[in-house]
């Protein structure tokens, strides 16, 4: 396996330090459009693994957004998988780059989605993947697989979803993935700022965009953002944390493979967090249309939403000052094999002190990372197998589950991942019970 | 009299509009620094009140931020006073100026502040007025007035105020100026929109600045934005609008010449405005300082809080999809001239639909433009005379009042105001009485 690595930002770059300390694959080109980033990624891989896994890695620069680009690049290194890690935009590009290489293909997002002209939060537009999904003859005919959305959230929430569906439940009401943190960002003198984790342009796109949710006789539809707002218990001490429906791909690619009666997608952003995301969309702070401002240097063209990342701390940078964990898991409610009701959350955390210390990310992106590498590394040892354009939940769960969990001195990735029976959501809506109860 | 009005915006318009209706003077000259705008003012009153009324009023360019400009302006016109109506950055100028021109000098702001540098939120450092209160021996010495803070808030505030202590109080415990409104504005489809009455920029400056509080035997202080916040139940329909401290002249100048134990200013911004400018003061994007931000062009820089102005409809154009009514006025509570405890609020409401029909001005430029109009009338009649640096609270308010309140036919400004008798703030605080109560 020759894996072009498309990306060396944060996801990427904690992408090959993941990598370095397996040896599933012989090779591992990182191109970034920023030559020098891309070499930062593989010198840090050097000094830290020495020589010979250093040897694995080479850097390049490449145009993400031109198709004919990426199909040069993983021919000229011979790449078998091209591995997306860059921003969502420059999906389709990538992707169509990958097919024409004839190599097969990873993300952690699909093509971005266009809201509906006329009632889009009501009815879906082009919808999160549809772009993906409507090459999937031409992948498999080719005999090729593109596994979309293998992040942690897509990706690592669609395992958990098909594990569910496979090994605890015999009928599923609903999926739905819980994501949520308590991480604070600290300045200089410790004082706690604001700071997100992950880039506010994206998180903007993500959270302002119509959120989608899927029914079984309904199908996709979309409500007005911040919708069915819910305070949800994350466990390992982070907490309650109010969730609210977002525009996500697991409720695009859960309900293709995976037979449940409601699908959705709720982020446990905070009201904090929402006020702001509200506060910028009432303001017309949001917009990526550029807007005449005055400048010292006469009137100039800039983009509101391009102002606000540029007023706060950039994500990257952040890892240091950050403590607390993030937590990705799935909330699975229905009828058990026992026939008897049940609701669980199946989750995995990531503690920040513990990504910085290990692998210097932080836990968002690390977290993010972790399960395209042991995608790859059960694709390398034929553990799965497909073809087409598939989400994980598409591939039998247990073997990565397994992999993930296996101590490392075991060959495994040493990642623990929890299960918890909780209260039903009617119950917990009728105020009968609170999450942190034990079922009966 | 012959009046140099400096500033053609919002305000500058509607003092020439209600001055086109009085015969207090012989000639207004409008200067602006855009002569079209004060052109345009000029042309205005000549079209509503034909060409008599038009012939006492005179157009010219001006740049505000020359004191050189400002008395070369005024003598060139023989202007006896220079009534400012530009934002507060320029009253150093136009002060200057005026002084230097032999003329009398009213303003609505006076010279703008600067915090403490180490301990912003306890302690004044310089305070709004400061610079202008310095030269008062000079201005006295000269026999010449500077009446400053004579808009509506402050102005009529300390109009109010000088009036509670002169013939309703025999003991004041505070002058509390409550300023609040229920202005909404509506889209051209009906539906409301985020849109301040009054320049975002200046409001940011004035919310986010340390309020100033006086108390007796502790003199001026400051807090943290946004302190003290109280529900007060405004008059005329307006109804509960949330209240917080805010940096205003009124505080500055009641102490100096009304005996009353506490003086604050409390602003209505009601919770969605005052969440809107802690977001933007979190996000940094309150700063003047300009940020590196890229735009097609390639980076550029500037200002964030001069993208949110750019970003937000511009408060002179919202007159017409304005609804609702403002209300400025002081709660005055102590002792009354009969012993007993009193809380009175005196107040001033101006409606929206009215001022637009009546002077073709959104009511809360309108209202701040009524007053200096009504002063510059009793200085010309000789109802009021001083010279130094003066706050309204120094001259007699009952002519004032009197002159504001008559009816037009009489020869007044037909403008009631009002005063409702309250509980006592203790009352409200301890839960013994609402405000809407009849007071025992």
């Amino acid at each position: 396996m020759r894996i072009l690595l498309i990306g060396a930002g944060g996801v990427g770059a904690a992408f090959a330090r993941i990598a370095a300390r397996r040896s599933f694959y012989e090779a591992i080109v990182v191109a970034d459009y920023a030559l020098e980033r891309a070499q930062a990624v593989v010198a840090a891989v050097g000094e830290r693994h020495g020589d010979e896994v250093g040897a694995r890695f080479t850097a390049a620069r490449i145009d993400a957004s031109d198709p004919a680009a990426v199909t040069a690049l993983a021919r000229e290194h011979g790449a078998t998988h091209v591995m997306n890690a860059v921003e969502p935009g420059f999906v389709d590009a990538i992707f169509a780059g990958a097919f024409e290489a004839g190599c097969d293909y990873l993300d952690m997002a699909m093509s971005l989605s266009s809201r509906h002209p006329e009632r889009p939060y009501e009815e879906v537009g082009v919808m999160l993947g549809d772009r993906q999904l409507a090459k999937a003859d031409e992948w498999e005919a080719a005999g090729r697989l593109a596994l979309v959305g293998m992040g942690v959230e897509p990706g690592l929430s669609d395992v958990f979803a098909r594990y569910a569906a496979d090994h605890l439940f015999s009928e599923i009401d609903e999926l739905g993935t819980r994501d949520g943190a308590n991480l604070v960002v600290r300045d200089e003198h410790g004082a706690e700022v604001f700071a997100p984790s992950f880039s506010i342009w994206t998180t903007i796109e993500e959270c302002l965009n119509p959120p989608v949710v899927w029914e079984r006789g309904r199908g996709w539809f979309t409500t007005e953002p911040f919708s069915e707002p819910e305070v949800f218990d994350f466990p390992e001490g982070i907490g309650p944390v109010e969730c609210v429906n977002v525009e996500h791909e697991e409720v695009l690619l859960m309900p293709r493979w995976i037979d449940a009666r409601r699908v959705t997608f709720k982020y446990g952003l905070g009201s904090e967090f929402i006020g702001v995301l509200r506060t910028l969309n009432l303001l017309g702070l949001d917009a990526t249309e550029p807007l005449r401002v005055r400048s010292k240097d006469g009137p100039v063209m800039v983009s509101p939403r391009d102002v606000v990342a540029a007023a706060l701390p950039d994500p990257a940078t952040i890892g240091p000052r950050m403590e607390g964990k993030t937590c990705a898991g799935v909330w699975v409610t229905g009828t058990g094999v026992d026939g008897e009701p049940r609701s669980t959350y199946l989750y995995h955390v990531a503690d920040n002190a513990w990504t910085m210390a290990e692998y210097d990310s932080q836990c968002v992106v690390w977290q993010t990372a972790l399960n395209p590498v042991i995608a790859l590394e059960l694709l390398a040892t034929g553990a799965w197998s497909g073809a087409g354009v598939l989400g994980p939940e598409a591939l039998d769960a247990k073997p990565f589950l397994d992999l993930m969990a296996l101590p490392i001195d075991e060959g495994g990735y040493g990642q623990a991942w929890g299960m918890r029976e909780q209260p039903t959501p009617s119950a917990i809506a009728a105020g009968t019970a609170t999450m942190g109860d034990t079922p009966a």
